[in-house]
């Protein structure tokens, strides 16, 4: 299994502090040594650093962990491979484009019979299941979908229609964006943490480190960060359900939507 | 106007050495101070390293220039903005995934009269008219090979055919690459260099840095750059003709196709 992190905030903030302690669990304080990788979305762009080397040993990390690139936007990911061999093309996030639009992929868990899901626009290059559920994903939306609809509410609830049939399939916690949106899907395990004025300290939980995040912020920031599991010890976590998904825009909840009983979905905008 | 750098070799080569000269363009020996970026193919996978700020003061780009990555084709691009303001959504280069390939792009020059050039599969994420050129090759060439055609020279044909319309609408030194083969195509500027048994010293221009190639080879090594303009002192640099495209692979030159007089192309393959 592998490891998620992601950020959605209302101002360009830097992730240093919670990949600091992130970046530890890629061989040191977690298993996860074959490979890392953290996107950045930043004034419309799209950047990542990827590496098939484990995240406690990379100098690409430890660059990432001490230069502040400030983003609305952050999705990482540390493997621990199942599907695929150890190589660069296997490293998540996986990122295409659709609409203009730079998407990014990350995916903790397993799938069984993902090689059924058909493929149109979009073809894998490595040899994952995360991938080819991701280029399954895409495709699936941009023959629905030829462009972005006006209103999301369809296009919500297709991707919540998409992820639980990815559900179906094993593990598949996910972590996608598009750049303004940032879309936490929950299938087993993952938590998110809502951090606002009054702010206060955090202290991590894979690492000795502690900031004051009143040294860093302003009254009006939001910034919301989704993890696998808890990145400190000294804050409220709260757990997403399976079959949950949560729509996050400048660090908060646009919209949620939850799987019933009967596999229908309710949305609660 | 930009800079480019380029490297196809037969085995995994770094660029560390070509790199520290080529950094100094941006921002020191050279004007471009307007991002710069560097894209890898290892293992059959791709990666960049992109940033919006002067190479020559880029952290990012002194991590590039230290820490060797290994690799059979290397694209990196300086900037100097004409077309699209200083953003990373504008900074080379580009990729786009087609045929289950990461391509990539870098261009120096400017274009005229590149709205009009007729996009299908790809969209621009930013707003310069290289990546309007780049979506708009490869969606020409998804258009006639729906799958990568069993023997090259059909798509090598079309491709410098498209570079050819692309030189019409004004500038355009490019390479770009689907991973195996690097695609050098002169437009104004573009000079190239293969290293080879007996391996010899190399001086760089841009900065004091000597590097003693036997130190760093085998005799079977081949490894060819190209540049904007020669990286070195005292090597003998080739200069690519108007209308050339130069097809790489594992660091020698597999095809050639040239504009003659009445537009026609020839192939010396």
């Amino acid at each position: 299994m592998c490891e998620l992190l992601g950020m959605s905030a209302n101002v360009p903030t830097d992730i240093c502090f919670s990949f600091a302690g992130f970046l530890h669990r890629g061989g040191r304080t977690g298993p996860h040594r074959d490979g890392w990788g953290i996107a950045f979305y930043e004034q419309g762009g799209y950047r990542d650093f990827r590496d098939p080397s484990p995240s406690a040993d990379s100098p690409i990390a430890r660059l990432i962990r001490d230069y502040p690139i400030k983003s609305h936007v952050v999705i990482s990911h540390i493997r621990q491979a199942n599907v695929g061999n150890v190589r660069m093309a296997n490293t998540h996030p996986f990122t295409r484009e659709m609409w203009g639009r730079p998407w990014c992929y990350a995916h903790n868990g397993q799938l069984q019979g993902w090689g059924a899901l058909a493929l149109s626009f979009y073809r894998p290059v490595g040899d994952t299941d995360s991938e080819h559920a991701f280029c399954w994903l895409l495709g699936e939306l941009r023959q629905r979908f030829a462009e972005p609809p006006a209103e999301p509410g369809p296009l919500w609830t297709t991707l919540h229609a998409l992820c639980e049939r990815l559900r179906g399939l094993g593990v598949c916690n996910l972590l996608f964006s598009d750049g303004v949106h940032l879309y936490a899907y929950c299938s087993t395990k993952l938590v998110h943490l809502t951090r606002r004025a009054p702010f206060g300290h955090a202290h991590l939980s894979d690492t000795e480190m502690s900031v004051d995040f009143r040294e860093h912020t302003t009254l009006a920031d939001v910034v919301s960060v989704m993890a696998t599991e808890p990145l400190t010890a000294n804050e409220d976590w709260t757990a997403m359900q399976p079959g949950e998904l949560l729509v996050w825009r400048d660090g908060e909840i646009q919209a949620r939507y939850r799987a019933n009983e009967d596999g229908a979905q309710t949305s609660e905008r």
